[in-house]
């Protein structure tokens, strides 16, 4: 071993076992070439993969500090940790996940998505089939970004029947909420930033931050009323952080909603500390109340919301629209799209322009509301019946996920390859979390018709927790 | 300005003064707390900005060395220096000048695309026609990545026409060219390692580099014969180069394709120092001779070449589909798309597939050949016509851009904004170059309709740069 490795591992040894404290000084470089013998250079060298994983940090004239830990967040992670040794063994863990769910055979609660017989799959074809008479050969270079204006206007008049005035000027139209995401995460950050995320969160968010070389502080959640602004406050000032990601309805994987007054509270504090906020909202149309609950976007006023959503959950999956309405972010993330992507496929625009214009929409989102309530109803029950006592379903109104909390001593990574086995997926909490808080919990879809086969499926899911107790 | 800045800017001017000649130790950091009476902390610091800048180099266990200058390379090329101060002006400006291109008012011989006339429109029709009569709800789901099987089956097909063996499990989907580009590139490399890439290149690669932080050699190319293979080689010597990134066939900007022999030679060469080949080839299908050219992956024996290219050239713009051949990477790059995009749109994919089953593309594609080489001969006759002497067109067989050479005295940059104000758009030479070599150069897209505009057009160009002489 190279002889600095040597002494990272010593040092984070020492760390461990508490020899320097968090917040503590390190022995300087000078004194720490004495300590251990080795030369200046193997040593800054050291000091530099220990600052590189977040476990010392620099101050300039200063000298190295152990990291804080954040014994004040209920469950804290430095994502950076985990990045060096799991990272590849997570992400094919999850692309593990994400394929079982494509096999026809297997029972897809594990799955993101919503049965796609919901959709409205001749409205849709109708919306492809004019295109596919009216596409001209302009239309390539029409729907570069920030792509379709009558898509953006569509968009724009959407936010303002809620009441939020949206620009077109500033919606861009991407490859699906997963690139308005990634690109937004991207024009604000710079590799080493630091990004707030929910914990447990969207595994989106850990891979876009692992992608792009940040660091995260995942604030623990609360499984009613989610992130704890307290928490989220004192991070900021512990913290220097450049982006806040997190959804504010009908959360992934736990399902809440925030309230009104605590989205507001939120948007303000973030813009106080000069946070970026990137709020995904792919879920904002399956709500089961009488209204549709606002986004944060609803309270910038400084353009300091960078708000994300798709139809993939609520119209068509696989057509990839999604967009971003971007604020004062908006030229820049033009700009790094025609680097990634270049722009969005122009028939795919211009079939959801099209089928938005037949205002067919918000009458299929009721009927999708409506079947989605009762199935999830439906599920719940069977999951009641058929989940050994000590299992807890996390409630929530809206979305189709259920979070359910297994005993502590029930792995449910060993679950999932179980439960696989019998053709049934289920999303293990170890997808949504890089730190082992979640180890006991899974994600359960609860958007797929209601038929015997649902029900032994839970029947044998329960079967196999007790298994496991 | 902060203390180590002043060092910072203190050593880079010796640098250029020559104080420390290329390849030279620099004081230690030790002797600089002496010579500069700063910190320890302010002299490392300084350091480590210099050194991530590509000024200096750390050798471990030795110290701090200026950068070896790569005087071998006729026009070498640190990209990490510019990028500090001038990219996000460079960003600002090739976006300026792509959507100059959008203008209908403006002749568009700045654009990277050819006229969409020249492609077949009513058989895309028909193909999105037939998609809007079959698409399923399931649809989605199958097309993921790796992406839509019929379709990786025919391009392994026309691999194998070439005499290539490309197995469909190593294709993969994406949303277009510049996806599989920029998935490529970030497989194979982290932040701060070196990639290889041609002087001039394709802007992608200056922008793709600099969002993934890397660093980049550039090296000259011969108008005719492209990179220097012994340049090649130093340069792998000598820089520890993770991928070199570069195109094989109707190089974009200047025009030229490598030969057969050195095709092998490039593919031999890499994999000798385990370099990753990422083999832009989006202009293959626009060659002027008998016979198709080879790629450099035909002669990959280790699946290191990721060969990219796209329909967005040749087929159709819009529909945003292109693909890698991505050997020992595939797996990776699917992972890597399905957090960046997730994929690429179902009903885009399924088109193509329904389009290249009716056979009738490689009739389109030789038409589209006899089209383009004719308005080349064309554009080429009339600019001959009306560039004032000491004007130089570089002559390539094959795609559709004229590399053209004006005076020294002669910025392309200023001529592009004075032939703007003519609605003349043409694409710089500093788009292609992270220097100042090409400075006097344009790229001239020749793939438009030929009319006496178009004549009018070259004659006010020509007048404009006889005017700046």
């Amino acid at each position: 071993m190279a002889k600095y490795l040597q002494l990272v591992e010593q040092i984070q040894a020492q760390i461990d076992a508490e020899v320097w404290q968090p917040g503590e000084k390190l022995p300087s470089l000078r004194d720490q070439v004495s300590l251990s013998g080795m030369s200046l250079m193997t040593v800054m060298h050291a000091y530099q993969v220990l600052e590189s994983q977040g476990i010392i940090v620099s101050r300039p004239q200063s000298g190295y500090y152990v990291a804080p830990r954040t014994e004040f967040l209920s469950q804290p992670v430095t994502h950076q940790k985990v990045q060096l040794a799991e990272t590849v063994d997570i992400n094919a863990f999850i692309f593990d996940v994400l394929q079982a769910c494509r096999d026809p055979l297997t029972i897809p609660f594990g799955s993101a998505f919503p049965d796609p017989e919901l959709f409205p799959q001749r409205q849709l074809m109708r919306a492809l089939n004019h295109v596919s008479h009216s596409l001209t050969p302009g239309d390539a270079i029409n729907n570069l970004p920030p792509g379709n204006e009558a898509l953006r206007k569509t968009l724009a008049r959407r936010y303002a029947q809620q009441g939020i005035t949206v620009s077109p000027d500033e919606i861009v139209i991407t490859n699906g909420a997963m690139e308005a995401l990634s690109l937004s995460l991207q024009a604000v950050t710079e590799p080493g930033d630091w990004v707030i995320i929910e914990n447990p969160t969207f595994y989106g968010a850990l891979q876009a931050i692992e992608r792009l070389k940040l660091k995260a502080v995942a604030i623990a959640t609360d499984p009613q009323h989610g992130m704890d602004l307290n928490e989220l406050e004192q991070a900021l000032q512990r913290w220097p952080v450049k982006a806040c990601w997190l959804m504010t309805n009908q959360q992934n994987p736990v399902g809440f909603t925030l309230s009104r007054e605590k989205k507001k509270m939120l948007v303000n504090l973030l813009a106080e500390h000069n946070v970026v906020l990137i709020e995904d909202d792919v879920y904002s149309e399956i709500y089961f109340g009488a209204d549709k609950p606002l986004p944060a976007k609803a309270f910038d006023r400084q353009g300091n919301v960078l708000h994300c959503s798709s139809f993939s959950k609520n119209l068509v999956a696989g057509f990839r629209v999604g967009w971003v309405a971007a604020g004062k972010q908006a030229l820049r993330i033009q700009r790094l799209q025609l680097m990634s992507t270049i722009a969005t496929s122009a028939p795919m625009q211009l079939a959801l322009a099209n089928y938005l214009g037949t205002r067919s929409y918000d009458s299929h989102l009721r009927r999708l509301r409506q079947v989605l309530e009762q199935r999830k109803n439906l599920a719940r029950q069977s999951l009641k019946r058929h989940l050994p006592c000590g299992a807890r379903i996390n409630d929530s109104r809206g979305g189709y996920f259920l979070w359910i909390e297994l005993p502590r001593q029930v792995n449910a990574t060993q679950l999932y390859y179980r439960a696989l086995e019998h053709n049934i997926s289920i999303a293990p909490g170890s997808m949504f979390s890089s730190g082992q808080q979640y180890a006991n919990y899974f994600r359960f879809n609860t958007a797929w018709r209601w038929d015997d086969a649902m029900e032994a499926a839970i029947a044998r899911l329960g079967a196999l927790i007790a298994d496991m107790m």
